[in-house]
């Protein structure tokens, strides 16, 4: 998928929503769990009640891993679900990986050719060689860690690096790699203010923004500082949507929570 | 297996070699692409040639998830394999993971329980809490990057911090993490001469060491400047062992690789 293809279904649908698939087997319904995959089974209602109202969907591979191959197939059928039924969909490997050259061509391979993602999110530290790899796929994106949404994101990203935060560091570097245009970054909601630095870096690149809701970030707040003129925002929410219910209204309470968000972007869009 | 374990092993083989398994199908002798699971014969044959002069074995993730389930199903079988046959072996999972709180708990549960390692790679970009719950499980251990053997290292990990090296900033802060005797730390060989300096920081932490052989560094200017008195050294060596034949003498020449390394290193820890 394109970028333009992206901000399409944006101004469509009317919505920059993101939902993660944070699937975890302690807090499904426990109605689900005498099905042959309840993982697949949840994520293929939720995907199906919620589609309309986002333009994204975010597996965190963290959470297919821990059930180990049991847990690959769950990623395995979510995202075949998704791209047979729900083509528009954007979708995010949100994987966070990063290794040497020849190692994340491997995982590039993986999440953009096995799986068949548009998307997957990488951590910065190892520097060009290791996320270049991934820059190489022609319409694939590649959405780099750059300010996260967690209390650790203070112990290093923030940091001075000749007269300026890490974070910026990186935002700045990563400009300059080959294929820069398939770049899109992670930016935490908690911290809005930082939004506006972070614009004037990369204006036009799209930011994934977790920490909406459950980690206390602001929509209203995120869109004012955040937002760029072709939009180029995706809000990501995981638990306050998939988990909106634990009983068998779990879908219809997941959409209820998905509209919220929407509406609340509609508004913002129209703007 | 506890840190006491793997220095007695040490002694015992006299070797500090770990073993890459980086398997990668189009590498591996063609008379094994018939076999129901190449990547799983590869490497079998591999430890059974090579398991008594080296202490450890370092899957790399990437190569087993770039074949979706089947190669996590390589992954399984070889971790249950080593398990099985050759418990004083160390293990360790090369995911370089790392994400916020609840999704390392994840991470660490799928390489610590379901996958059974002794240990994983981890990425410090998200700080202290995308770390900490790796750090939680007992005798199991936690190796973060430090300075890595690439070329990207460069960007990031050597810039200057408040007068000294993000890398160095990294090593001291992760020191005051909760159970940070679980740590030890990714550092490349091809900087030895930053060696002298990391064991200021890091005396006696356990440093894993690419990038020895095929990535150019030298086992003699590693161990000079960064064995500690407890040894502390884990000397990886991927391309170089498994690739040294793609025929069918494969494992028997690879034998003769880590063999010259294992002598190298016990005239080293003869001294």
């Amino acid at each position: 998928m394109t970028t333009e293809q992206l901000t399409d279904q944006i101004h469509t649908k009317k919505s920059f929503l993101c939902i993660g698939l944070d699937v975890d087997m302690t807090k499904i319904p426990t109605h689900l769990l005498t099905t042959e995959d309840p993982i697949f089974e949840f994520n293929k209602a939720i995907i199906d009640a919620t589609h309309d109202l986002c333009v994204s969907y975010k597996p965190n591979t963290a959470f297919y891993e821990a059930y180990g191959i049991k847990g690959w197939q769950s990623l395995e059928k979510t995202i075949n679900y998704i791209n047979e039924n729900y083509p528009e969909i954007f979708t995010i490997a949100d994987a966070k990986r990063g290794d040497i050259g020849n190692t994340s061509s491997m995982y590039a391979k993986a999440f953009f050719e096995d799986l068949n993602f548009d998307s997957v999110t990488v951590a910065p530290y190892m520097g060009k060689d290791s996320v270049e790899p991934f820059l190489a796929f022609e319409n694939k994106h590649t959405i780099m860690l750059a300010l996260t949404s967690n209390e650790g994101a203070f112990d290093f990203q923030t940091k001075n690096v000749a007269g300026k935060e890490l974070y910026k560091v990186v935002l700045e570097t990563s400009k300059n790699w080959k294929n820069a245009k398939n770049l899109m970054y992670v930016v935490g909601a908690t911290k809005a203010e930082y939004f506006t630095e972070i614009r004037k870096i990369v204006p036009h690149s799209f930011l994934l923004v977790p920490g909406v809701g459950a980690q206390g970030g602001s929509l209203q707040e995120v869109c004012k500082y955040g937002m760029s003129e072709n939009v180029a925002l995706l809000i990501n929410s995981s638990r306050g949507i998939i988990y909106a219910s634990n009983g068998t209204d779990f879908a219809e309470k997941a959409r209820e929570e998905a509209l919220k968000l929407q509406q609340e972007m509609a508004v913002i869009l129209n703007k």
